[in-house]
Order: C-alpha cells, then sequence, then structure tokens
C-alpha cells in the first residue's frame, strides 16, 4: 500500500506540489473546490475583457491526466482530524491522509465590512472577474443612455480600491479601455472622459517595489487618465459613493463602480484547520509554519502559499505571491518525497527572489527582476516572456499568447462581451424608468417623447 | 433632418441591415438586448468547451463604431405603436421611426412543455451555452464520484433532443469529448462509456439535408458513439429521465444531461408586433411578409430573419437560418435607401440558397454547396473557410480561428471551465450525501471511511 498525500487546493502552490510528485510511489489526490487552475495574474485581463476566461484557466483534469499516481476531485474540503489524519468534504466524503499539503489560498478582505461586497467586488475567481467585466462595461452603457452630464458623472468613476500589483494594473487597463478601446463606441458620452481613481491607504502605490519603480508606475498611470490618491482610507462603500478619510478630511467619490483589490484573508478551511491544530495565526489568519513549512506538532501537515505565515532568512515575512506559493508547494513535494525514500530531512526552506513585475498598459511595466530596476518597453517584454513560458506549460496553446499581445498592442477587447444578468444591482431600469421622457442622443440633437 | 431608421435586434439579419446602411443618409439606430453580436452557429463549440465566449461573440459597438450615422442602444424592445410609428423600451423610452427593420430573431421552444426547460436548455445564447458546458463536465465530474455503475449510468448518458445541424454538431462534440478530450482525465470511469442519444420526431436527421448526406452524417455520429432514435416523440423530460414514445411504443432514458436543439419560436416583441398590426402568423408565431419583406398595410415595417414568414420562387417558406437573414437584412436596407433616395422599388426578395453544413466532429463534415453533394475532410474544410470568412470580419483576430482549427485537429479543449453556480438543480450534494459513506476511487481499489 502506498503512502496517501493529499493535496487540498489547485492554485499556484498546490499543483506545483501535485506536479512535483509526478514519478513519487505516493497514492496522490488533488481537491480543489473548481475544476481549473487559474493563472490569477491576469485575471485582470479577464476583468477588463481583453482575455476570455478559458484562456487564463486549465482543467486541472488535464493539466495532470498523464500523471497515473494523482486523481483530482470536485469537492470542498469542510474540516479535518489532524489526528486521525483525515479530511471531510462538504459533501460528506472522507479522505485519509499520511502527508497533507494545505494549498487553500486566501480571499478577498473587507476588514469587517462584509456589506461592501455587494458594491465592490473583488478580483480572486473568474466569476469575479466578469462581475467587474459586467461593471465595467455596463457603466458606460448607463452613461450613454443619460441626459445630463451630472447623472453620467457617477457612472463614469471608477474607484479601484488597493494600490499593489492588482489595482494598478486594473487601473490602467480601465483608462485603456476609456482612451483607447472604446473612443469611438458611442456617441453620447465621450469614454475619455472617465475618471478612473486608485485609492490605497499606505504612502504610495506598489509598497513591495521599489520608490523609483512605483513613482515610475505613477506616472504611466497619469498619462492613462488615473488620479492616484494614497493616505487614503475606506470608510464606507455603498450603492452611491465611496467615503474616504485622508488624515482628518473626509471625502465622498459619487461612483457606480468599484473594485476592491485591497486585502486578503485565508479562506474558511484555513480558519478551520488553524483551530484544528492550535496553530499561532496573524491578523489575516494565515498560519505560522516551520522552516520546513509544517505546522507545529504536526509533521504531516504541510502549509503553502497565501495560507503560509512563513519568513525569509532574514526574519521577514513572505509575500502572498504565486512565486512563494510555487516554491513552497515544490518544497513541500520534495519533503513528502523524501519521508517516503527515507532519506533524511532537507534544509529548511528558503525563498528564491526573483523579483516583481505590474504592467502599467500597453508596452509598459515596471519591473524589479534580481535587484534591477526596469520600466517601460523592456520590463513589460519580460512581463510577456515570464507569463508566456507559464502559461504555455498548461494550455499548449501558444497561438492564444501571441494573439493577446497582439491584441494588447493594438488595443483590442473583443472579449467585451455582457453576459448574464447583473450579479448586483445596477439599477439601470429603475433609473431610466424614473425619467418620464429620455432624450435618446447626444443632448438634444435627436427627439424624444413619451408614448 | 434625416430619415429615422431603427433596427430591432443585431443578429445576421439585424447587423447586415445595419451594415448595408453603412453611408446612407439616415439616422440609424440598432436596438439589442445584448451588447453583442452571436455567432450562434458555432455556439455549439462554446458549449462543449473548444470555444470561449469571447471567441464566438463581438461587442455591437465595436463592430458598427465607424459607422457615424448609427448608434448602438442596449435596451428591450417592448412594443410598437406602428401608427404613430415608434417603439417602446422596457425602461420606458420611446424610439421614433419613419423605417423600422424587426430582426428580433427565435428563441427555443418546448412546445408548451415550458417546465422541460429547466432539465433541458437550449442553445440560443451565451449563457445557455456556458450552461450546457457546465452540465455536460458536470455529468462527467459526479459520475467520478459514484461507487456503483449503475448510479453512474445516467450520469454518462447523454441525450440530445433534435437532430438539425445544431444538434448533429453538439452530438458529434459530445463524442469526441468522451472518447478524446477526457479518455485519460479520470480515475474511476472511462469516459468513452458515454451513452450519446440523439432523438428526432422526424424519420430521419438533417431533414434539410439530401438523404445520402444525411446518411453518411450517421455513420460518422455512429463512429463517435452517437446512436440516433428517429421517429420518436418526446413526451416528458424530468431530472431523471426522458421519455419518448416511437409509433406505440413508450421508451424511458434515464439521463441526468439533456439539450434541446428542438424547435424554435419567435421572440415575445414578435407576438406583439403580430398583434399590433393584424398580422398573419404561422404555428411557430412567424409574421407574413410580402414580396417586399414588409407586413401587409404597413410599408415601413421590414421583417427579416427567423422571425419572418416568407416564400421562395418556388412557394417554399425559407428556413430559419443565417443565409437567409443575411440576405433579407441587406433586402430590407436597400429598400430603404431607395425609398430615401426617391429611386424606384427594388425587385422582389429572391433567396440565393449557397447551400447547407453540418459538422459530425474532427475533420469531419456534410455539405450541400450549390447542390453538389460533399462530406469528409472536404466539407470541413469548406465549413473552415466559411466561417473563417465571415468571423474575422469582426474579430480581426484571425488567430483565434487558426489556433481554433489546431485545436480542433488536436481534440482540445482548454475552455472546458466549470464556472459560476449550476444554473439548474444537479443535486451533486444531495445525492452524494445521501450515501453514508462514500467510495472514493475506481470501485473498492481506495477506502474510504465515515468520520
Amino acid at each position: 500500500m502506498q503512502p496517501k498525500v493529499v493535496i487540498i487546493g489547485g492554485g499556484f502552490g498546490g499543483l506545483c506540489a501535485a506536479q512535483a510528485l509526478k514519478s513519487a510511489p505516493v497514492e496522490l489526490t488533488l481537491i480543489d473546490r473548481r475544476n481549473h487552475h487559474l493563472f490569477q495574474p491576469l485575471l485582470y485581463q479577464v476583468a477588463t475583457g481583453s482575455l476570455s476566461p478559458g484562456e487564463i484557466a486549465a482543467p486541472l483534469r488535464s493539466v495532470l491526466s498523464r500523471q497515473k499516481n494523482t486523481r483530482v476531485l470536485l469537492g470542498d474540503v469542510e474540516d479535518i482530524d489532524p489526528v486521525a489524519k483525515h479530511v471531510l468534504l462538504a459533501d460528506g466524503a472522507v479522505l485519509e491522509y499520511d502527508s497533507l499539503i494545505v494549498a487553500s489560498g486566501s480571499q478577498s478582505s473587507y476588514y469587517g465590512n462584509d456589506a461592501w461586497q455587494r458594491w465592490a467586488p473583488g478580483l480572486k475567481s473568474l466569476e469575479e472577474a466578469t462581475t467587474v467585466r459586467h461593471k465595467i462595461l455596463y457603466a458606460f452603457e448607463v452613461a450613454e443612455r443619460l441626459a445630463q452630464s451630472a447623472d453620467r458623472r457617477p457612472w463614469l468613476t471608477f474607484v479601484i480600491v488597493g494600490a499593489g500589483p492588482t489595482g494598478v494594473e486594473l487601473a490602467g487597463a480601465i483608462g485603456e479601455i476609456a482612451r483607447q478601446t472604446l473612443k469611438n463606441d458611442f456617441r453620447s458620452i465621450h469614454p475619455q472622459e472617465a475618471q478612473i481613481i486608485l485609492l490605497d491607504g499606505a504612502p504610495r502605490l506598489l509598497m513591495t517595489f521599489p520608490e523609483d519603480l512605483a513613482q515610475k508606475a505613477e506616472r504611466s498611470l497619469a498619462d492613462l487618465g488615473v488620479q492616484v490618491i494614497t493616505g487614503a482610507m475606506v470608510t464606507d462603500v455603498n450603492r452611491e459613493a465611496v467615503t474616504i478619510k485622508i488624515g482628518n478630511r473626509t471625502d465622498r467619490l459619487a461612483t457606480r463602480t468599484v473594485i476592491w483589490a485591497g486585502g486578503v484573508t485565508v479562506t474558511p478551511f484555513g480558519r478551520t484547520l488553524a483551530i484544528r491544530t492550535s496553530a499561532d495565526t496573524d491578523r489575516q489568519g494565515r498560519i505560522k509554519v516551520g522552516p520546513d513549512l509544517t505546522i507545529a506538532n504536526f509533521p504531516g501537515i504541510y502549509v503553502v502559499g497565501d495560507l503560509a505565515l512563513a519568513l525569509d532568512s532574514n526574519g521577514n515575512h513572505l509575500p502572498g505571491v504565486a512565486q512563494v506559493a510555487m516554491q513552497q508547494g515544490k518544497y513541500a513535494a520534495k519533503a513528502i518525497l523524501r519521508k517516503v525514500q527515507g532519506k533524511p530531512e532537507q534544509k529548511p526552506f528558503e525563498y528564491f527572489d526573483k523579483g516583481n513585475l505590474a504592467v502599467i498598459g500597453r508596452a509598459s511595466a515596471v519591473a524589479n527582476v534580481f535587484g534591477r530596476h526596469i520600466s517601460g518597453l523592456p520590463a513589460w517584454l519580460i512581463w510577456v516572456f515570464i507569463h508566456l513560458m507559464y502559461i504555455v506549460q498548461f494550455q499548449s496553446r501558444i497561438l492564444v499568447f501571441i494573439q493577446w499581445a497582439i491584441q494588447d498592442l493594438t488595443f483590442n477587447r473583443s472579449a467585451r462581451l455582457i453576459t448574464g444578468t447583473a450579479p448586483t444591482d445596477f439599477s439601470f431600469n429603475k433609473e431610466i424608468a424614473s425619467q418620464k421622457t429620455l432624450p435618446i442622443g447626444r443632448n438634444d440633437e435627436v427627439s424624444a417623447k413619451a408614448m
């Protein structure tokens, strides 16, 4: 009987771990609530209509289909008994393990104000990305139908909360939509007049990047019409506005489109795991792991990726980025393999930081690669290359990527579809219906009358 | 003041009409409930995970953005006053017209059994296509989790109602998913064992095709494991089965996945229009039009595409296909243009039938082109070429198409994502939860126990 290894989560950490156990003499089960691995760094491109969901996700089954020791389960892990060594799925199924790798990741956090979520969707899943896409495109549609410029303003104001890489990339992409993609598409409004506001509580954007690159990013964003407001705490989000506090001043930003690229927290199973193992956690719920990435007193449970609170050699917390998750996943897999093979333990996990990248717009990015600060087209080319390398291993769809790079350069966003019903209350119809007569047209050029 | 032309619907008929009025001295408004033109013939590829929604749809605004006399409105036309010459949108807006082209199309018809829709989604919109995709992929997932072969059977049985081109193409694609795409993806089930049943009330499949081609199509389908049952009337559809009647015999097909590629009916606005204009209609609700495609007594209202009941020169009804809609749209546009320019009327509309095409699977199709019967690879190449020609004019994404052809040849279906929540009640969890212990694995190989 081969040892049983269970991996929870098919994100960067879990999938890397599974692949590292490819030829291992173990019986491997990967569980995920979704049937696909998602390339999260490109979610903002789905949200802004450059890419289709299928272009940044790969079915986990097909990625792992040739790995004969591995089964993929579509399921939701609800609980764990770390002493009896089994996990419980929401549908009642029970899975035993000898070794467990928990890579259940993170989700958007509204800092206790979960009501804001309704008005400010996050950007962590394909569903959220299509919701955001819907909101952005719909806002322009509504604005086109409104007669008064004052009524249009909040529909043409886009607020992004959180100026990390995701927020910056999203703001840049919305800037390009407004200034380039939609330039000629409307008859009543000028999409270029859209106001894009990027908020952060920190003193500057891209806190994980060197300051000179953050400044370059801010200049590039300004060219795209994005206004960056730092040191701003969000105190309220509702249907019609975001309220912020800067020092002692309170500002109300009238807007119909808010996107949350702010903080993250661990998933519900992450919290359950911490309780069941009495593990130490930080404020975000991340679980403290030892230098071998296991939870104290549970040498068979590895925690990797966004859920892990791990330290680098300087005693700093490792950031919740794909690179860390992938390296940790691989490390945990190797540790299990050595255990199975009866080999001595590896030396403690050490993160090899290759750098940071953020794209600001067409052929523009900032990159901190092996300590070198790069910006503009060279940074963008590095970004394209790195993403290309990663994606093709799953997709064998090199053409998608070429197409996408071309599209990026030509401002084409053919995936900007509005499908489904509005998941949040846009009140488009109510809005319009409340006006007795609706002028159709650029101000008063075209007449219209009530029936 | 330029004459006002309103087009209702941005499908093949409406869009062709709009484009034919590109440089006309008119004030043109195109209204659609969706923001995109949809290439319906490829919907089945979205439903089977070969293509992403963005690859077969183009935003109407961008298609028409350079057409300066044209505005696009996202809206739902609810009513019409054909005497006062205006249409009323659901949001209360009123649009005046001098000429109107109604191209509001058709929707799935369940012949009065609308309750069946819940268990048997149609294939007319992107939302339906993703619902179908979800159902198909989820069925394999559920089957993988069930221990008993008898329990799996209904989940691995796929019933398609309607053996026209859409039904044939869908059945062929599901056959390929089961036999090729998913071949190595599961550990407990053998997707190849899936049963695919294609039903029709008619005496044979592809009634609009010559008989020899229909026979060839049936043989190709058989190679993909598709069983064709003709002369079968559906008498019930529910969560667990489809009941059919063949002659006096009643059969119950146990299945969890039914897809409706059966009859169509006109949209609600189509019915309203018929009432307001006292127009003659057929059983499907199609509106009888004269040789100039206008409704009797309303020379300013043109009806084109699936909503029009038009006759060819032999007195036969024209079929509801893209070719007819496009030619009619263009005809109506020209008629309006001649009216505006004070030119004499065109001669009556005549349909130029280029032929029929249906794809059965990888590099296989049947085609009746200008009366020539073609099958196999040559037919498939014609099909690729025609679709390529049509799509690139909107998408300028030639690469998408190349990629897609390659994918088609290599069985790759990277868009097979399960997103969102199940729109119909698959009862996956209930199903599983009702079993106290769930064996995870190929029968009894892997043990599992209740907690």
